[in-house]
């Protein structure tokens, strides 16, 4: 039976990889890349660097084409369903192609393969469709929340009680009902300018040599943090940013 | 400057260790261990192993009795920021009386460090107190939560959506407003059966030798988790549980 392997390699740091992915790394016969046109080179880069330092010379790599998407859709979930669909088509397509039938085929998912990412459906969805029959494991990853709170030294939750994890489309809707504290993903208009009475544990490229942390109240530090996100922005050409919200008490 | 590592060695598989805490493990000259008598032993076990697989010879270990704690307390939060500031006494005068100048001490914290963890809070209380000066940093982990949705292979979020970690205590109270997904931690009441109408992803033990996994609609499957769970409980003589509630669409 073919196995395939979703490795979380964490969201920047090389040495966030675990035990367990170095492993299933070894393991590998054949790595499956979708690349997109826009894949950051940081990203690239830490993929092939865990490669290289972890896998058997004889492994071989697959390069897919991403299929494009709608960045600023009008039916954001809709597109986002449509996109994972063609994805599912092309990953369906290299798996058919290069994986024989007693081989380990890997994808290296960034961070945690739980978090805001389409693997896990993807693969359901190429296991849906039957045209190819494989086992597949999830191997957890270090997400980018979980580096940023180390980073920050600060807890994501309060002493029993709740946090939410969202993205910054809903944030913009407004404070979320029923907690206190708030991790951002995804934001790309800086949600937080409208909390100026919250605390903002904020960071950029975590755990990658170009990290940048800020925090403070929203009032204080907002400026400096579209400043000097704008800035990162430019100078990289890209930026990723998460962020935890905290109502003082 | 005295350094301290707050290190996350994940929730019950040795491979889910990352290289930066292996290597943080390595550099350690004294380990910090508080005991509580109640301590389980599949924990002490890791902890143990993960200490001789990475450490050097001449580390030393230094173990703490950890304060008593009311389990079921009246004021709850009133209850844990007690028996917080009693622990920061505790690990003050382990540190003082064991850690030199030059020298790194480690404390090896259960999963993620910011997930449901006080060891942050109490070196910042340590630090606030001012007996003693050091450095720190906190090294992330695998926590729990990551390790149950890589077991049963399934994403946290829906596309684009929020989701809530909380408490079983929280959970007992009602479903949380605005989100769909919610994680539970900490349920020593299994109030997932007030939910019939919704997906659950169980797991006791998980990442351990003893992981049990179960999933499915609540009212199909809570008299099963239940049993299990009273049985598990009974043979180990304790638990750890974790689950994931989804509302279908
Ligand atoms: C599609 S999601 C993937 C998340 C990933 N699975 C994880 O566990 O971190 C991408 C979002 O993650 C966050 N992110 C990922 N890597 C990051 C990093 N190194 N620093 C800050 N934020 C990051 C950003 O919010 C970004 O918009
Ligand atoms: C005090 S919290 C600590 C959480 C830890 N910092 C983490 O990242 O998982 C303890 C709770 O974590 C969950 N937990 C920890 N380890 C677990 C495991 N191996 N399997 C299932 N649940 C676990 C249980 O809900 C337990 O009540």
């Amino acid at each position: 039976m073919r196995k395939i392997s979703l490795i979380g390699i964490g969201a920047g740091d090389p040495d966030h990889l675990t035990l367990q992915a170095a492993k299933a790394i070894g393991r590998t016969d054949v790595f499956f890349l979708l690349d997109k046109g826009e894949l950051k080179q940081s990203m690239i880069d830490l993929r092939e660097r865990i490669i290289r330092g972890y896998s058997k010379p004889t492994r071989r790599m697959v390069t897919g084409r991403d299929p494009d998407r709608d960045r600023t859709p009008a039916d954001y979930q809709g597109t986002v369903e449509d996109w994972r669909h063609r994805r599912a088509l092309v990953m369906e397509e290299m798996l058919v192609e290069h994986l024989r039938e007693d081989e380990t085929g890997s994808f290296l998912v960034w961070g945690d393969p739980s978090l805001y990412d389409s693997s896990i459906a993807i693969l359901d969805e190429v296991l849906a469709r039957g045209a190819i029959e494989f086992e597949y494991e999830v191997i957890p990853g270090i997400s980018s929340v979980s580096a940023l709170a180390a980073k920050h030294r600060v807890p994501l939750n309060r002493v029993g009680r709740p946090y939410q994890v969202t993205t910054g489309r809903r944030l913009a809707e407004g404070w979320p009902a029923g907690v206190d504290d708030v991790v951002v993903m995804l934001d790309a208009q800086q949600a937080f300018t409208a909390h100026p009475d919250v605390d903002i544990f904020w960071g950029a490229y975590v755990g990658t040599p170009d990290e940048i942390l800020r925090s403070g109240r929203v009032s204080e530090v907002a400026d400096e943090i579209l400043r000097t996100r704008a800035d990162a922005r430019e100078q990289h050409g890209w930026i990723m940013d998460t962020y935890l919200l905290r109502r003082p008490d």
